[in-house]
C-alpha cells in the first residue's frame, strides 16, 4: 500500500529543538523516521514524502533512510510550503492514482491505528479518517486540535458531518491519519478555487458534506507533536509504552522499570548500543559477586546494591533497543546468556561469602541448589511458555512469575540485611519447586 | 488420499510368531499398525483394509487403532483369502472409484517411498509401482521376491515391461507399493477370467503389456516380512535406523547408541514408557553423584560406571519413543530437564569428592565453572541451533558437538582413572569456551 506523508511545513513552534521539524529527534529517532517505521509496521510499503522547508536536508535524510530500511521513498517538492497543508497533498496529484494512506510527519501513532485503514474498502469518491473518540485525551492540545463531528450515515456506518478547528459541536478529533483516493485532489482544487481555502480540512469538509468521509473510531495512542509541551508529552508517552511488558515480574514492574526508563531516556540520545548496555550490566554483576566473595559486611552491602543496580540497568538494553528500533533475536539471546552467567556468579559469590566464614557442607549444598534452581527456571521458561501457552490461554494458571527481577532483589535484600543463608535457602527451595511444578504440569497435560 | 491395504492372507511361514500375521508385533508394534502409520505420515488419510484369515481379530484391532489415531479405517472382507492376493484387491472394487494407494500389510517401508506416489498424476488407465533398483539389496529374499523389468517408455518415462517371480531378465524388485486407479479391477477380472490367474502380478503384467505401468525407482528402505529370517532382518533394520541421529556426538554414536539400541530392543516388548526410562536414568545419575560424594576410590569408580550406564540408558527413552510412536515435545523436554539436573549433580558430586579430601578455593571455583559451563552449553544450544541454522547451512562450521555424551564420558574416565580435578578443569574450560565461541559467532553474524 502506498503512503503519502506531509513534511513540508516549517514547524515554527518547535524551532528551539531543530530547524527542520521532521528531522527533530524524539528519544533518539527523528519524527519522520518514527512515522515511516510505524506505517511500515502497519503494512505500508511505498512512501511518498512531500518536502518543502529545509527540503534538501529532509531529502538527504530520506535517501539514507530508504537505504537503511530497503524501502522506496520518493520525495515530492512543494515550493509553496508556507501555505496550508492542502497544497502539500496536491503535490502528489500526478503520482497517486489509487487509494493511499495519508499521514502527517509530526503525528506519532500506534501502528494499529493505520492497520485499521489498510483493510478498508472505499466507496466511489470516498475517503476515511481515523477519529479519536476520547474527548478527554490528555495528549491533545484542545486549543489547536482539529475537531470532527461524527454521525451515523444512511447505512448505519459512521460518517463525518463536519470538521474544523473552531467546531463547537464535536464528537472527536482528527488524528491526521487518512485513507484517501484521488477524489481528494479534485476536492482540494475546488476548495482552493472556490474559497481560496488551502487547508486539507477544507477539502475534507467539502467531501463530508456529500457524505463521502468515513469515520474510523479509535481510542489508541496518537499525538500531534506541535510545540514543546506536546513534545514532552510525546516523549513521556513513548517511555510509558515501554512499561507495559506482560513478561515483567513484580519487581521489574514496580521498581526496576520506572527507574530504567528514566535512564534509557538519556541513553537513547547517545550512541550506546543495547549489547553494550547488556555487557555493562553483566560487568556490574560480576563486580558485585566479587564484593560478596571478598567478605565483610560493607563489601556485602555494596555488592547487594551493585547487583540491584545491574538488574535495573539490565532493563535498559531492551528499552533502548525498542526505542531505537534495534531489537533483534541475537540481542535478546546475548542478554539472556549474560544474565545466566550473572545469576550464577552472584549466587556463587554469596556461597563463597558464607564458606569463608565457616566451611559447612550444608551451605555448599544450599548454594549449589540455588544456582541449579535459578538455572532450571530459566532453562524451562522458554519451552514451558511455548508448550503451555495454549493451556494457559485455556485457563490454567501461569504460575509464579519468579524471574530474574525477583531473584536479584532477594539477593539484594539478603546482602543488605546480612541474611545470606536464609536468602540462599529461599532461592534454592522456590526455584526448584517451581521447576518441578512446571514439569508436573507438562507431564499431566 | 485413500489407501488400500491387503491383510487377508494366512502368512503360514510366520505362524511361529503369531496366528494372525498383520497383528504380529515387530519391536512392540503390530505389522499392520506400522504400515498404516507410515502411510499416514506419507499423506494417506483414509484407509481400507482387506481382511480374511483371522478376520475378526484383525477387524477388532483396526477398530481400536482407528480410535487411537482418529482416522477412518474401513475393513473389507475377502472370504477367498486362501486364493492369491489379486482376489483381495477385488474386494475394494465397489468402494474405490478414484486413484488410491495399494500397500501390503506385511511390507514395511520408509514413508518417503509412498510420498513419491502421492504427488504423481496417472494417465488414463495407468497405475504406478515403486521399484527397488538395488539388485544387491541385502534385505531381499532372492528366492521369493517379485522381479520386474523396467525400460524407457515412448516419452522417455520409466515403464514396467514385465513382472513375475521367475523373471530371469530383470532390473529391479516389486516393493508392493502401488498407486492404482480402478483400471486395476478390470485388469484383475480379465486376468482371472482368461488365465485363472488370481495374483496381483498377473493383472499388473497385463497392464504392463499395454505400457500402462509406470515405474518409480527407489533405493530407500523397504522389506517384505515373510518368514522368520526376514522378520529378524526387519527388526535389525528398524533398530539401525535409530542410529543415524544427526545430533549424536561421537560418544553417543560409537559407544552409547550401539548398546542402547540393544537394550531398547527388549524394552519395547514391555510396557515401559519413555518417561519412565528417563526417570530411571536420572535416578542412576543421582545415585552415581551420591557415590562420588561418598569418597574413596571404589565408590568413585562405581559412580563413574553408573554415570556412564545412565548416559547409555538415556538414549533408550528416545529410541523406545520412536519405535513405539510415542515421541512428544513434552517427553523430549522432560528428558532435557532431568539431564540438566543429572549433569549438575554429577559435577557437584565430583566437586564434593575433592573438597572432602581438601578444602580448597580453586577446586570449589573449578567445580562451579564446570557446572555453569555445562549448563550454558545446553542453554545456548537450542537458540544457537535455531538462530544459526541458516548460517551453518551457508557454510559456517557447526562447532564442537560437545554434548552430554562427551561430558558424562569424561566424568566416567576421570572417575575410573581417579583424575577428578583434571576432568573438572577440562569440562570447565571447554564448556565455557564453547559457549563464548557461540556468543561471539552470534554477535558477529
Amino acid at each position: 500500500m502506498k503512503c503519502l506523508i506531509l513534511a513540508a511545513g516549517k514547524g515554527s513552534r518547535l524551532q528551539q529543538r531543530g530547524d527542520s521539524k521532521p528531522l527533530i529527534p524524539i528519544l533518539g529517532i527523528p519524527l519522520i523516521e518514527r512515522v515511516i517505521r510505524a506505517a511500515l509496521e502497519a503494512g505500508a510499503d511505498e512512501f511518498y514524502v512531500v518536502i518543502g522547508y529545509q527540503g534538501e536536508r529532509v531529502c538527504n535524510f530520506l535517501r539514507r533512510l530508504a537505504d537503511r530500511l530497503a524501502i522506496p521513498i520518493t520525495p515530492l517538492v512543494n515550493d509553496d510550503w508556507d501555505k496550508e497543508n492542502g497544497v502539500s497533498v496536491l503535490a502528489a496529484r500526478d503520482v497517486l492514482h489509487e487509494p493511499f494512506l495519508l499521514l502527517m510527519a509530526d503525528h506519532l501513532f500506534d501502528p494499529n491505528l493505520v492497520r485499521a485503514l489498510t483493510t478498508l474498502t472505499l466507496g466511489d469518491g470516498e475517503i476515511a479518517l481515523v477519529v479519536d473518540g476520547n474527548t478527554r485525551n490528555p495528549l491533545i492540545d484542545m486549543e489547536d486540535v482539529t475537531r470532527v463531528k461524527v454521525q451515523d450515515g444512511p447505512t448505519k456506518n459512521k460518517e463525518i458531518r463536519s470538521i474544523g478547528k473552531g467546531l463547537a459541536d464535536f464528537t472527536g478529533f482528527d488524528t491526521g491519519i487518512f485513507l484517501c483516493c484521488p477524489a481528494i485532489f479534485s476536492a482540494l482544487e475546488q476548495s482552493i478555487a472556490k474559497d481560496g481555502d488551502t487547508t486539507l480540512s477544507g477539502a475534507v469538509q467539502a467531501l463530508a458534506a456529500e457524505g463521502h468521509v468515513k469515520a474510523i473510531p479509535t481510542d489508541g495512542f496518537w499525538i500531534d507533536v506541535d510545540d514543546p509541551a506536546a513534545f514532552k508529552k510525546a516523549e513521556q508517552a513513548l517511555l510509558n509504552r515501554l512499561r507495559d511488558k506482560p513478561n515483567d515480574g513484580p519487581v521489574a514492574r514496580y521498581l526496576n522499570r520506572p527507574i530504567s526508563v528514566r535512564i534509557s531516556r538519556h541513553l537513547v540520545k547517545g550512541n550506546v548500543t543495547p549489547n553494550q548496555i547488556s555487557l555493562f550490566s553483566f560487568l556490574c554483576s560480576l563486580l558485585a559477586a566479587g564484593l560478596f566473595a571478598l567478605g565483610g559486611y560493607p563489601a556485602l552491602l555494596l555488592g547487594g546494591v551493585l547487583a540491584q543496580f545491574a538488574s535495573i540497568i539490565d532493563g535498559c538494553d531492551g528499552e533502548v533497543a525498542r526505542l531505537k528500533y534495534q531489537s533483534s533475536d541475537f540481542g535478546g539471546w546475548f542478554d539472556a546468556v549474560l544474565d545466566r552467567y550473572a545469576d550464577a556468579f552472584l549466587l556463587f559469590g554469596l556461597t563463597w561469602h558464607l564458606l569463608a566464614l565457616e566451611v559447612n557442607g550444608w551451605v555448599l549444598f544450599t548454594g549449589f541448589m540455588a544456582i541449579i534452581g535459578s538455572f532450571m527456571l530459566s532453562y524451562t521458561a522458554d519451552k514451558y511458555d511455548n508448550l503451555l501457552r495454549d493451556r494457559i490461554i485455556a485457563g490454567a494458571k501461569p504460575g509464579l512469575r519468579m524471574g530474574r527481577d525477583v531473584r536479584v532483589f532477594l539477593i539484594f535484600l539478603g546482602a543488605a540485611a546480612n541474611l545470606v543463608l536464609p536468602v540462599l535457602v529461599v532461592i534454592a527451595v522456590v526455584m526448584n519447586l517451581e521447576t518441578l511444578r512446571r514439569v508436573r504440569i507438562a507431564l499431566n497435560g
